[in-house]
């Protein structure tokens, strides 16, 4: 079965990544998403977070991964569009077995 | 190098993922592999996991990823069918550099 | 727009990471890098790497994870060549929005 998998990359400190889980699992309903944490990263902001022991609390970069029909997804990114900054989404296609 | 990429879903609880993971590694010999922990997400039953400092030994969602040639790629997958649910396995075609 | 993601596969205790990270940024200006620690995973030596609470600074497996436009990868790719062992970078193409 043919998927479309998104990406979305946001960072942990605004906790953006809640709301949209939350979107994505009570009202979207899609099938399944995991949230990764990075351990260092950049982005827009150009400056770069980085994980240590001592300083874990930092803005570090999390990514958002689903997947589900090519149409669903569609309509899903229509909706959380607001939720999530220009040029942070990523899709592509997969086979799901 | 065309190469098929492939993503399985488990959770952590069950260590379901060493299991899979040795048998790539001593039975299949796939080329290399990485398991990756969520610090949040939610599957078939709809569940939200999530982790926190106090909370670490959650049924987190881990992902298995690997990579190797198509046909090589069909052959394990068809080998470990067994050791995972349906519609929880991603693959994708990559360029291999 | 259609771009090329890059997954970079490499450990963690030789620092390359940091040291890739710090091109993709200073130089080559990547628009983006997220850095991602697994849980466990073998490459090229055969020996599985895995995390326990006691062991955290083992040799655990990193991928360095950034997209771009295609040409501007593909430069990108060239520059850094030499900081990567062959057969552990691996490109596909998806959509940015």
């Amino acid at each position: 079965m043919k998927v479309t998998v998104v990406r979305i990359y946001v960072t942990e400190g605004k906790h953006v990544h809640d709301a949209i889980i939350n979107k994505l699992h009570d009202v979207e309903k899609v099938r399944g998403v995991t949230v990764f944490r990075g351990i260092s990263g950049y982005g827009q902001s150009g400056k770069v977070h980085s994980a240590s022991l001592l300083d874990i609390s930092l803005d570090m970069p999390v990514v958002i991964e689903f997947f589900d029909a090519p149409e669903k997804i569609q309509r899903v990114l229509d909706h959380i569009g607001s939720m999530v900054k220009p040029e942070h989404v990523l899709t592509f296609t997969a086979e799901l077995s």
